[in-house]
């Protein structure tokens, strides 16, 4: 190889790094938008006065306003699901490895949209708007507390709609979204089934069964029990700190699984010196559960966790008790993919439900998620989710209703 | 067939009712006992000044006191591991379907014992007698509170071996425990090898990883925030009712399984009214956990449940940190039952020591517990113990050591 080809390879191979990371660059920055509605009605029958709420976009939605996939997001997630803020984060949305240019949910090919919740958990963090009993009532001026109405993952849903009605979008490409957003998925393909051609869910459920309705509860027993909670009326005095920071420590252990806790606490003993000696003195596999908890406690709202639970709890597919009537309205092709080792929202939950519309002859199919080791049990869903990257992307681009 | 043999023939079925009714009410009858040592040195160093622990015993102690089978309780249980108090009892000991005349664990040929724990969770409970906490410190003449040392399965291991000493017993048939009871059972078999012929452990675990060990932790942690709970000294006030409650609903749910708690609350609606209107209200099927939660609080004492936390923390078979040597010295022919749907010591817990066991050259096996649905989960390893029966009786009359 002559001097000059190496020269003429060695700049191209540059250049393409060069585009590459400019690819990156461009490709990924994102910014947060505000939607505003007043006088909404709840599924409940309550009114709220007037919502904010974020959102973030990628891609280009064309001129048929036909190419939007609508993302439904998690717990203790946001509207952040793809793309860094500024060139300088280091962290970016939590689908990024699935959402992007080229990537299973094509931002050349669609526009991917994604909505913060109501009542969502993350208040504090400037990145998320939301509207929730931290918020300021109107006709107060002061926080709502618990006088803000119980929502529900309909309410969330409707809320979504206006955002989408308000830039002229009718009809979606698909509606995709992980645990509490899977439920918000489906309840879209029931609630709107001319508006939803196909539904993903992932690490996801049908209806809060009494075993995830108990389950949730504990979230919320911590934050009841903090003296600080003073029935939600804390915003003037000190936060339930602690009852937070407790009920993330256990979220955070049941959204993943053995193989990832233990893998990442490799130090651990259960012969540690301080705990054998004194019972005050905890263990350092604690303390680093509780270090993820306390970060994120630093951005949540205690009041908006409650909510949470409660949509969670309340969460039934078309929200009517006629469970099968509603459902065999669903016009979408569905896909359903389980994480095996998800503790939070077992197999189980997809695989009936799924069956569930197999058998009112709809078109649903279901794929399981099983990673190599260590598993991060329901969290799969979201870390491990390129694994189906195929998947998805075959599924986008098949044909539906 | 004549008459006269008809009636003698009614006869004699009758008196076969009668006699095994007879040797039911007999074989059931059991009595507590009492044992009371005093200076009792503890694994970390500390002296207990006097000890006070319950005890039960089946069957007969042969004159070569070499039949005993020692029965290891688990975390919420206590030494009534078979039998009834009294022909009135409604409920027998929590192994009944294994443990008696003619059973897998027979008592016509074995003599079986169990013996309270230190710090044993039902401290209210008339049928236990049990040192912790709560027991009124010498010294002082009020409740040790916090003041009580740190206590682990080798403490209740070495209470137990004294027990067994003051009745002559030098050396066990085998010792047998689920949950906490098997921690107990391998630590035995590595601490007095000479004495543990055959060791059996159900649900159980090999050392407290720190998946163990932080998710006991969200057990400590409703105590820990109830404002009457005041660092363990709430003796003479009102006690932690609201957070012994919440601790005994979440270890409720985890030792069992979505099938168990769905099937129990079978009218369960995820669109029940009052949830769905106030955030304060909650649903029936959390009433229905609290109220098996809050039944078995009324015998529970919060300050025990936190030393038994920490008793369960700490284990690691042979307490000390070179885990292989120590398991090395095991001569006993071991036997592992997990259970299939475990959420609180799941199979690998099982798996991982067997293995261990195994690869040391050791006789063990293992297993599984898989029951029909509903499955109970961890809780399989009690109720639906007797699926193994036959596993259980032909390792006890096996060859051993």
């Amino acid at each position: 190889m002559s001097f000059s080809v190496l020269v003429r390879s060695f700049c191209l191979v540059l250049s393409l790094i060069v585009a590459s990371e400019q690819a990156i660059a461009e490709e990924l920055l994102v910014e947060k938008q505000r939607f505003t509605t007043t006088n909404f009605k709840t599924f409940n029958g309550q009114t709220i006065p007037k919502i904010e709420a974020g959102w973030e976009a990628y891609g280009k939605l064309n001129a048929a306003k036909d190419n939007a996939i609508l993302i439904t997001h998690y717990f203790s997630g946001n509207s952040h699901a793809a793309g860094k803020y500024s060139p300088e984060d280091t962290q970016a949305g939590y689908w990024d490895s699935i959402i992007g240019p080229g990537k299973a949910i094509d931002t050349n090919q669609f526009y991917v949209i994604s909505i913060d919740t109501l009542a969502n958990l993350s208040f504090h963090d400037p990145n998320v708007i939301t509207t929730g009993p931290a918020s300021t009532n109107p006709a107060t001026g002061k926080p709502y507390g618990l006088s803000f109405p119980v929502v529900t993952i309909r309410d969330f849903v409707n809320l979504q709609k206006q955002v989408l009605e308000s830039l002229g979008i009718t009809k979606l490409h698909a509606v995709v979204g992980a645990s509490m957003g899977s439920m918000q998925a489906l309840d879209w393909a029931v609630a709107y089934p001319n508006q939803v051609p196909r539904m993903l869910s992932i690490i996801g459920s049908g209806h809060s069964d009494a075993w995830t309705v108990t389950s949730l509860e504990h979230w919320a027993t911590p934050i009841k029990l903090d003296s600080n909670w003073k029935q939600g009326e804390y915003y003037t005095h000190q936060s339930p700190k602690e009852g937070l920071i407790a009920s993330l420590m256990m979220i955070t252990q049941y959204a993943t699984h053995p193989e990832f806790i233990n893998a990442s606490t490799p130090n651990h003993t259960a012969l540690q010196k301080e705990p054998l000696q004194d019972i005050l003195q905890g263990y350092a596999a604690v303390d680093w559960l509780r270090a993820r908890a306390a970060a994120r406690a630093e951005v949540s709202d205690a009041n908006h966790l409650l909510y949470l639970v409660r949509a969670s709890q309340s969460f039934m597919a078309g929200f009517d008790k006629n469970f099968d009537e509603k459902l065999s309205k669903i016009k979408a092709k569905s896909l359903f993919i389980p994480a095996s080792n998800d503790l939070l929202l077992m197999p189980y939950q997809s695989n009936r439900i799924h069956q569930k519309l197999v058998q009112l002859g709809k078109d649903s199919s279901l794929v399981t998620l099983s990673p190599d080791k260590p598993s991060l049990g329901h969290l799969d869903g979201l870390v491990n989710i390129k694994l189906h990257a195929k998947t998805i992307r075959e599924f986008l681009a098949s044909e539906a209703p």
